[in-house]
């Protein structure tokens, strides 16, 4: 006889497991072969999808139930965020063990529906099968004005760049998490921040309003989000845009905390190639950008669009000479990169 | 040094590896953090998603990369040919080990192109990773005019149920490809469609033009597609509209070669509960359903919709007693049913 905490989800089985995860979804977006969703008239619709996978993206030592649904659905709320986009719903593929707990399963949604409930984003429907691994595969709707859109291939000499928030601190809550023995000089509050950080990054859907307040309607903004981290945004930016960059290592935001703790460097290591912070680098007017950071006081002006094709991250102090960034130190599923 | 078809996923890394994949998609859809699409003004979003695993829904054996990429597609647009809806495009999350050939993901994607190629139906970029397990996550997206959309709930008594085509082929299929010496008595030629019926379904997106032709823009059709089995999509219908159903074992159409092969029970075993027929079930009024099967000759009325909620399988020819059909024999997927 098994207790509801330890009740597997082979003893289910699929219907069961099936109307578990459905009382995550609205009665009338599920039970047909589809779900049925308004696009308001005369916007895009904006898809995105993005896979966690267990023993890659996520394990138990650093990761609850709860936080990998938060994690899942906070990364492809992110994508929608940084296309300037109102997301509408996602859908839930889920492969998993039949020795899963269904509490487990029951703790995945209820973080999934936590990180989607602040913008109103429905579940509406999803797959669910049995796999020697488990997988969340998270497709996400939106929708966005076609003029509103942000593209990537937008920037323009003369561009700042402005991040919406500080970067490092969820690869130092994974350090955290991995060594608990870390960081010895930080007090509880600053490792319960750095930790969240990591377990729970925010979706940036609340700078879209402070962004149309600012801009005029022809105003142009290029940008997309830093998941897979702050120098991979830049390149990014600058491959599609056909530019170059200049970055102040002195302007880019990170946790206060990493003064007691880190090296310069390795402060700047983990902002700059850490990955996961879930900010928005946007590339805009000189004043646009101005009057955002007058909105939005995480924001930071961290260097300026160059028609020179290179990225170069300098010291505005002079001290250290300008390096040139490259593609070859971000995050590389398929090769031997720990992260 | 690596021939081109034997190099390995892990040897070209992500970047590589998403460079080839993007080759199937329109170049205006990729490379920004998400797509954007039209949806034309006033019809709804039609959304859906289906997971496929390796070795639970397919296996080297019986299953080549452009079959795994054919099915995986083909799944999520018979879900919006059962919606009545147009598919717009598909997103694509792909976890796979890195000693997989990049050939493998190749031809992938070329069946998933192949599949798509006659709807006109786009790749709208996707997610890939590492992982343990190959797992093909795809979503799609369509519309649908608000008043011709297929609902399951919509059956009322008196309506007919209507298929589109044969049913148990891809159950034979599988059969004759994990045992080759099965089914002796069948010529070559029966050999190969049926194993064409489980390797390259056909989603029925041919039906809707016909069956908008022969309604009135008042007219109800409730449905859903046959992939779960065809007993299942009755009892699914039956459950969600709150009636049950009269079905005449003598009507359910099957490839005509089962009578060299198979005995009737049998044959009636793999037509009710077989699967992936990726066929549609409709249940209309008895002359729409004669008008629509005028126009398309492989449907069949195989029964009607009763305001008694049992589902009964009955013999026409009074032979055999009627049988009460239910849920439980259909495709569990995680519990020990081999299928």
């Amino acid at each position: 006889v098994n207790d509801r905490s330890t009740l597997q989800v082979q003893e289910l089985g699929e219907q069961g497991l099936l109307a578990i995860v459905q009382q995550f979804c609205p009665a009338d977006l599920v039970g047909d072969d589809a779900a049925l969703l308004t696009v308001a008239d005369g916007e895009l619709l904006v898809v995105t999808t993005d896979l966690l996978v267990d023993g890659v993206h996520f394990s138990d030592a650093t990761t609850s139930a709860a936080d990998v649904g938060w994690r899942s659905a906070a990364a492809n709320l992110s994508d929608l965020a940084a296309m300037g986009a109102t997301p509408i719903a996602i859908t839930v593929g889920l492969s998993l063990p039949g020795t899963v707990t269904v509490n487990w399963v029951e703790q995945l949604y209820q973080g999934i529906t936590d990180c989607l409930q602040p913008s109103n984003t429905v579940i509406a429907g999803g797959d669910i099968c049995r796999s020697s691994v488990i997988t969340v595969a998270i497709a996400a709707f939106g929708q966005v004005n076609p003029a509103q859109a942000i593209r990537r291939a937008a920037a323009r000499p003369g561009d700042v760049i402005l991040v919406t928030g500080i970067h490092g601190a969820s690869r130092a809550g994974l350090e955290l998490l991995l060594n608990p023995a870390s960081g010895k000089n930080l007090d509880a509050v600053d490792r319960s921040r750095l930790i969240q950080a990591h377990q729970r990054p925010n979706p940036r859907l609340d700078v879209m309003p402070l962004l149309r307040a600012v801009l005029s309607p022809s105003d142009r903004v290029a940008g997309m989000d830093s998941s897979d981290g702050l120098a991979d945004a830049v390149l990014q930016i600058c491959r599609a845009s056909g530019t170059g960059a200049m970055l102040d290592r002195n302007q880019i935001p990170m946790p206060s905390s990493f003064d007691d703790w880190l090296t310069p460097e390795q402060a700047l290591d983990w902002a700059l190639y850490g990955g996961e912070d879930f900010e928005l680098v946007l590339c805009l007017p000189p004043e646009s950008a101005k009057a955002l950071q007058q909105r939005l006081d995480t924001a930071a002006i961290i260097g300026t669009i160059t028609a020179n094709p290179q990225v170069l991250l300098e010291d505005s102090t002079g001290a250290i000479a300008p390096q040139i960034l490259n593609l070859q130190k971000g995050f590389q599923h398929f090769q031997q990169h720990s992260n």
